[in-house]
């Protein structure tokens, strides 16, 4: 298409306008009931206890890590059992990485192969506690992926994690043609994949046929409209100045957050294969994703946006019996069916 | 796409949960500095002093609409003269319409024609006062236009507007090839765009090749998460029991505002041809709209979601200088241009 490109308009664009805006007074918002009852659940939730926690000495983020970690990974034979999904280690020129595939692989997907960038704000979400994503979309799609467990604070910080994921890609590639190859992950996993394109653009990689960012954390500078209008109504990230923004900043480890590779959004976006967007409309980052499906738009490639209703940040992630679950990795199965060669 | 298909969740579907829900205290949300100046002035914005009235009798609502009008139709010659559009009164068996056409018509569209279907809650913007719309799509798009001026209230009540908008499809695709032609409008105009394929399905006329409802009044029965989220904060239609709740009630005059003549969400939208939909993250129909995709990608119809950064109810329409308000067209026409036959 013939968009008029323009560049993303930066804070300082417009100063004079910062100090105006709307006050809203107090009020309720009920759960929706135009979404299923499983979904009820999760969005009817409180927020999240540690959402607003600010960690300050590796000893108070690994006791947050190591709580949020077994949590996740005791829910892991229930999930993969459901889905009929297996696991097992294995390596990617040296980065830690897990094999993640379904019992009954599609006939279409047999020469296919998935990437998988796990979130969790830089920091969180370590080791198998990565996978519920992975296995989510082995199950649903029918897909043999691969999960980078790349390393996070306190291990290493800028850029070691996108420098693994950089790495396992290249090494993935050399295993199965990227013309059927996809990268895909959400928030923290969202940007990353964002990144790897950036990256992989620079060094001329060979790209991946498709990408799937979901709900990316593509501006960490905390610039957006929705970091303030769904501020306290995402009942997972909570707030601009919550623990997520800790960790970003603890990851960061100095560095400029307005680096594309830390906020992705301030990338130059052509070139990139088609990307499918997911987010909700009570996402704290769904400024985040429609700025990247804008971009990406300005930028003549194809991408697609899917917003489900009254969802805050990644809760298509939080219960893979909610109808929403399904339908969402569905969607993205579906678009990388359309443009991954068998 | 092999996706179970699932009912729309009715009201009555989880009333246990309604009795949840979040408390947010008062808060500020700035203008964002993500949008183009242009749009920054937009969104920054008062609420519309009209917002939320509810008229009482023929008289107020005359007044109401008739300041309204003045103020659409005092701009038109500009509006016409920077998008070098010219347009003129024409009849479609009967029914008001008008002949909207660029002076330069884009090649590969000479023989395609769209069908323009106004908003203004059922009430609003009758007369030239509809036109900005199909003036901007003819402009940016460059296509040939025919937008309906339906019957509105007090001259004539549901379902007069939606058989007027029937009687002029049927006129108009005897005039070109139906698979040389789109259906779009915005609002009251992309509910009206949504029934009319209902009642097309059911009457078995011809479908149009493709449509662009944009945040369509798809469930007048204000169910949907963001009547609440985005209350108070889109600062055009501010409030679910405001101004544009009290005029479709004007026009449903009794009838049940949860028929999908009146809210297509609730309707069957198998068969459907493709669409594209438009909404902002302030929207208070953010919802509507999202709900309308996702049920369209359920029923297996190929649909498109473009949400916009910061943008209450139709703003895109609000300013033909804003760049998003060209993109919005750009990407309507875009989608247009692959599924329109020449």
């Amino acid at each position: 298409m013939s968009m008029t490109p323009r560049s993303d308009h930066s804070p300082t664009d417009a100063l004079a306008a910062v100090s105006e805006g709307l006050e809203i007074p107090a009020h309720k918002v009920p759960v929706p009931t135009t979404v299923s009852p499983e979904m009820q659940t999760i969005i009817g939730a409180p927020r999240r206890p540690a959402s607003t926690l600010r960690p300050r000495t590796i000893e108070e983020w690994k006791s947050i890590v190591d709580a949020s970690a077994v949590t996740a990974i005791s829910a892991l034979p229930g999930l993969c059992k459901r889905l009929r999904v297996k696991f097992e280690t294995t390596r990617l020129d040296g980065v830690r990485a897990y094999s993640v595939t379904p019992e009954d692989i599609a006939p279409e997907n047999r020469n296919r192969l998935l990437i998988h960038v796990h979130g969790g704000c830089y920091v969180l979400s370590p080791g198998e506690a990565g996978l519920p994503e992975a296995i989510l979309m082995a199950g649903f799609g029918r897909f043999k992926v691969l999960s980078v467990d790349y390393r996070m604070p306190p291990e290493a910080y800028f850029p070691a994690a996108l420098d693994d994921v950089v790495t396992a890609w290249k090494a993935a590639s050399t295993i199965e043609d990227p013309r059927r190859m996809a990268v895909f992950g959400t928030s923290a996993g969202g940007a990353l994949t964002l990144a790897l394109i950036l990256r992989a653009k620079q060094e001329g990689l060979a790209l991946p046929a498709c990408i799937a960012p979901g709900t990316p954390m593509s501006d960490v500078t905390k610039t957006g409209d929705t970091f303030y209008a769904n501020e306290l109504l995402d009942n997972v990230l909570v707030s601009r100045d919550g623990i997520c923004d800790a960790a970003t900043r603890f990851y960061a480890n100095g560095n400029d957050l307005g680096d594309p590779l830390l906020s992705p959004v301030f990338g130059d976006l052509s070139g990139f294969p088609p990307a499918i967007l997911t987010s909700g409309t009570r996402d704290l980052l769904l400024s985040n994703t429609v700025r990247v499906h804008r971009k990406l738009r300005q930028s003549g490639v194809e991408a697609v946006l899917h917003v489900y209703e009254g969802q805050s940040h990644a809760q298509y992630l939080a219960n893979d019996a909610a109808p929403e679950t399904r339908e969402a990795f569905q969607e993205i199965a579906y678009f990388f069916d359309r443009h991954l060669e068998r």
